[in-house]
């Protein structure tokens, strides 16, 4: 059976891609970080989802990240924005370098695992203001993780997949809903309480809602 | 005064690329990792480094590498090997995707400090099997990490810089010492005990003894 890696944070895109890859036929080896994020229900959320999906495991790893700040999600001084996402500019709830730290750990477990395919729920449509959403930053990534690897230098081929790169949010949850996938079970909300509740209003949320709408399918998260 | 993130593990080399960045001007960020590492006394060595040579900071980023074991420095079950370096393989002490992640963090730091420049202590000709300390792996990572943070998407450019990669251990202790540094300071010692004295037999105590032979000076490393 042929192994992955899935970062999966809890969240509706990382939860479709684990529903993708296990669809393909991937045992898959699901891996969650815990950051400091604000939004620490996306683990009790991750969790539910690699159990739910069937995943062959899960691990949380833990990561300093708030020790940078930097960013609205992981340093308390910089507020959460819920005045909808800027055209153009960068937002302050981008994590400096979070997907490369977040891939480059993927690797190392790939590399132990003897998994040849890493799974990562980015999109270059709704986050296109994160530098490292891009087409251009994966490719980048998968051309660097060969090299850095051992098996890169024994000749096989590490591929950093990424289903949902060129999808809307309303494309990414009819796939998920196409699969059967239960979405009440995901946390997007930047700002959720103790119990996984969305708050309704941060730009997580918005794109969300806008998604289920777009979708013409039923909103299942739980609101404050 | 130009900053830069200078990754620190407490060994010759890295204090070396320490005190050449110091050498050159820049003002610097000192970042170690506790990574599970059988050798901790190393963190109390890149404290006294970092002090020692003027750094403007220094912080310890605490990681999960043990969580996926693979290798002899942070997999209790996989022994330090003490009968010299095997030619062609990739040694047992390689830790999956570690100089990634730690160029990684590196990176988010860097960006958050409005850094361009991140030293690494990599060396190509005693760690000729780590796929990760290869001149080819640091110009993709270079690349790679223009791509992925802000930095890169203003148009700044980022670089990784690796003073020592054609260096012979000789050449990298005759460099700290021209700059007065003293090596009594760091410890190399894959099985260092508490206060830091090496066992004197492992990889990393063979290379570094012959290297203070080679170059012609006294070697101050504590035995036990």
């Amino acid at each position: 059976m042929k192994k992955a890696v899935i970062l999966l944070s809890g969240g509706l895109d990382s939860a479709t891609v684990l529903a993708l890859a296990q669809n393909q036929g991937y045992e898959c080896y699901c891996l969650s970080f815990d950051y400091g994020q604000r939004h620490n229900a996306e683990l009790a959320a991750a969790r539910r989802v690699a159990m739910a999906l069937g995943a062959k495991e899960h691990r949380v790893a833990t990561i300093d990240l708030a020790a940078f700040g930097g960013s609205a999600l992981t340093d308390a001084k910089i507020e959460v924005p819920v005045d909808g996402v800027q055209e153009g500019a960068i937002p302050v709830t981008y994590v400096p370098a979070r997907n490369t730290i977040m891939l480059s750990f993927a690797l190392g477990w790939a590399e132990v695992l003897g998994a040849h395919e890493i799974f990562i729920g980015v999109n270059a449509v709704d986050y296109s203001g994160y530098p490292d959403c891009r087409p251009e930053f994966i490719a980048a990534f998968e051309r660097m993780a060969n090299l850095a690897t051992k098996v890169g230098v024994e000749g096989a081929q590490l591929h950093i997949r990424t289903p949902l790169i060129n999808l809307s949010k309303a494309e990414i949850i009819q796939t998920g809903a196409s699969l059967g996938f239960d979405y009440g079970l995901t946390v997007s909300c930047y700002k959720a309480d103790l119990q996984g509740r969305a708050c309704g209003v941060c730009d997580a949320c918005r794109l969300r809602r806008d998604g289920f709408q777009a979708a013409g399918l039923a909103d299942p998260t739980h609101y404050q």
